[in-house]
Formats: C-alpha cells, structure tokens, sequence
C-alpha cells in the first residue's frame, strides 16, 4: 500500500474539486453582476476541461485573464478556509457510514434469524448465517 | 459564498474518492492472493457505482460481505493515515500551482513587451500589456 502516492493522488483530485467549486461560486457572483458574463463562463466550463483543475485554469487565464485570476483567488481562499475542516469531517463522515453499514448488516442477520420458526430445531442450525466470512 | 456547503460537499467527493483508492488498495492485494476475486472486484466495481462510495459499499456488502468490509476496514485505515496531511499537501499544491499560473502569465506579458522594437518609443505605450483587469 503506497500511502505516500494515495496522499499525492488524493491531494490532486482535491484541487481539481476545489478549483470546480471556485468556478462555480464566481458564475454565481458573475449571475447577478454581469450576467452574460456567467453564461460564458459556463459555458466554457463546460467542456470536460474543469476535471484537470490546471489545464483548466492555464486555458481560461488565455481567453480571459481578469476571470482566471478571479477563480485562482477563490480557490486560494478555499484552501484556506474549507480544507482546515475537511480531516475532522471526513472522518466523522466514514465513521458514521461504516455504522450505518455494520448496522444494515446486523438487521440483515437478525431478519435471518427470526425468520427460522423457533418450535423447529433442526432446520435452527441450518438456517443460521454464515458468520465464516466475518472473521477472515 | 456558502462555505459550510462547500466543505459538506467536498467532504463528500473525499469519501467517495478514498472509497475508490480503497478498492484499488484491495483489488492489488487479491491480485496476489486471490487472482479470480480481483478480477471479480474489478469487474463488480467497474460498472460506474464507485462514484457514490456509500451506495458502492452496500451494494458490495449484498454481494461479497467479506469484501465489503474489507473496503470499509482499509477506508477507515486511509481516513486516518492520509487525511490527516490533506490540508497541508492540497495549500501546499495550489500556492504553487497559482505560483506558476502567474510566472506564466508574466512571460506572455513580457514576451508582448519584447516583441516592441526598442528603437521605436511611440509603439511601446500602446503595446504595454493591458493590466487594468488585475486590479478588479
């Protein structure tokens, strides 16, 4: 397990969110102060390119340096303000799904269970769930 | 600019992306020990659910148990060891990407200025880059 390069990979797909949430919040402003504006800029965000949050930036900073440094600057606030928060979220975040899971998994067996009529013992053992695959 | 959406959001998209890192982290380790099941996993996780981690996990747990836990066991694992250096590494990437979108834009600029033959003063005013747009 190369932790070094999930963290790098992690890191990158981040800032392509990042950058993606940035574009967004300058159409939003762009909507009510130069709406045209906004619809170029969707557009041209539209195109796929925004999923290599860089590239994207480097093009749009071509066609329109003013609102390519707008997003850079969105996005730095971003870095700051938001990914202070996001350990303590996503943790949070994964340990509640993995107990809504295990929880989903315990009904499961228990709806196994109660499902065998209890006045028949022997077809008990049978019907009981397979727990083997737990402990591997 | 709602923040709190923004972090929620983006906590969200990490979650899912450390779900697909997980499976891949698990699909190498079969690939040396169980050969048949990565290609299984592979199969099983190529079909496009990966991109909703939570729906992707319970649907893996109804099909293989034993692997659905496994993913949410190295999940929590990545939650842990990588998250934590996110914020640093993501502030860290996008300074310096910034860094260079601006490194950048300078040498366009001051390839404009260079493209001015010196000998000629009256030219080299209208030819000055246009540098109103980064005030705003």
């Amino acid at each position: 397990m190369d932790l070094k390069q999930v963290a790098k990979d992690t890191a990158k797909v981040l800032a392509s969110y990042l950058t993606y949430q940035s574009v967004r919040i300058v159409i939003d402003q762009l909507s009510e102060t130069n709406p045209p504006l906004a619809v170029w800029l969707s557009g041209f965000s539209s195109k796929g390119k925004i999923q290599d949050g860089e590239a994207y930036i480097q093009e749009l900073l071509l066609e329109n340096q003013e609102l390519g440094f707008r997003v850079v600057t969105v996005r730095e606030y971003l870095a700051h303000d938001v990914v202070e928060f996001l350990p303590e979220m996503v943790r949070a975040n994964i340990q509640q799904a993995n107990m809504e899971h295990r929880r989903q998994y315990l009904e499961r067996v228990t709806q196994l269970n109660w499902s065998v009529p209890s006045s028949n013992p022997e077809s008990s053992i049978d019907s009981e769930p397979n727990l083997d695959n737990l402990s591997s």
